[in-house]
């Protein structure tokens, strides 16, 4: 669904940014590309930025006006930094990535509209678009650069995607994954390494047993906090192993000798 | 809280990148840039790309190396473009936003790390993050460009930041508070047991330094997940200095003895 939508760019000063918004363009996996009144296209500085993303650039639209670069669109979402004297509806990115991707979901042909460097888009060209988008920023310095721009539109259109296809996949709400796949020990494992921890801390005379305190609880509790991997477990009960023959005086031996 | 956030860019080739790094940031309302051993800065290109956000590159700090830049933080969380052979707690950006919030709203200092335009953070550098960022981008041109990339992280810094004024405005509960409200050990207290923890594997035997496997890597990965208190580090540190004591074949003495 993601070629369902076009990223067009109104009256472009600096072609660098061309090239860096086609650049932030293929990274979140859109392709489309259409360029209204640039003022310089095409360009090296537009290829330097883009930075292997040229194929965009080579199948970018040049067109005349806001109006060509929207023909068949259903849904257009214009950018605007600044508050205007017009009311219109007004989404932030995120929200503006759930409906672009609703939309291109349903097969209809969406566009994300960004105006020129300095000016954005005129009133009128506003006036085109179903909705306006503003970017979250510091109201001290809130003009993004416009592939910074571009940046965050996609990133939001590809993460509502992404939550999209999950969806679908899982014909359910997508959850959050755990931070590592790996298989953890179980209750029982770890309550053998506490068994060991505690042996091996009072033959170093760490712990005594007359006078434990709380430090096996504190143990506990830091060693339960962090899901423990069985693998890890076998480096820690390893260790304490080592810890152990050390107290009783013997020599180590690497195993390779 | 964002004057509690610290954007790192460690090696950075282009001085363009710093200046549009730096414009990101600002745009976002962050403010503190750090710049591991950059390759050229200051520099008129960084102050181009910067465009009115100079206030950043000029105080920006230059260290020398990432644990330099690291001095003093709770939570460090590091871009990471590639699959690792060694596996590691990944967060997407939003949660990386909302975690970062989170910790810097209970005043804890906190550092966004990001590596050098082509070769990314080492796998050493990537050890010293707490948690790996992956910022969902297409598998078949994945390398988004580096101020982008730190436009993104920070576009979801300030979308948490809003997230969080607006609850507390509204005095709701705020949501995700850490599970434990003791003082977390620092980047360089963890760095001081990483050390003293090789230096006692080495001495029971357990780590042959000749083949260091991924063993260190391993612990590294399994204690920073854990966010440890500093009370926590101080009985560990006890365990290794009894350990050691033990394996040089000291007999111990319980303190009231």
């Amino acid at each position: 669904m993601l070629q369902n939508i076009r990223v067009v760019l109104v009256g472009t000063t600096h072609p660098g940014n061309i090239g860096g918004a086609a650049r932030a363009m293929k990274n979140m996996g859109l392709s489309r590309l259409v360029l209204v009144d640039p003022r310089i296209f095409p360009s090296p500085d537009a290829d330097a930025r883009a930075s292997g993303a040229t194929d965009i650039l080579e199948s970018a639209k040049v067109v005349a006006t806001l109006e060509d670069a929207l023909v068949g669109c259903r849904l257009v979402l214009g950018t605007s930094a600044r508050d205007r004297s017009l009311p219109w509806p007004l989404l932030d990115p995120r929200a503006s990535g759930e409906k672009v991707i609703e939309q291109a979901g349903e097969g209809a042909e969406v566009a994300l509209v960004f105006g020129r460097e300095h000016a954005g888009l005129t009133n009128e060209e506003l006036q085109r678009c179903h909705f306006h988008v503003h970017i979250p920023s510091d109201p001290g310095f809130s003009s993004l650069n416009l592939a910074a721009a571009v940046q965050v539109l996609s990133y939001e259109v590809r993460m509502a995607w992404l939550a999209a296809l999950a969806h679908s996949e899982q014909g359910e709400t997508p959850k959050a994954v755990s931070a590592h796949n790996a298989e953890l020990a179980t209750m029982d494992e770890m309550e053998g390494f506490y068994t060991h921890l505690e042996a091996t801390l009072v033959a170093i005379g760490f712990l005594d047993p007359e006078k434990p305190r709380h430090l096996m609880a504190r143990l506990r509790r830091l060693y339960g906090r962090s899901e423990v991997e069985r693998s890890e477990l076998s480096i820690l009960r390893g260790v304490l192993t080592e810890t152990q023959k050390a107290a009783r005086g013997e020599p180590y031996k690497r195993k390779d000798q």
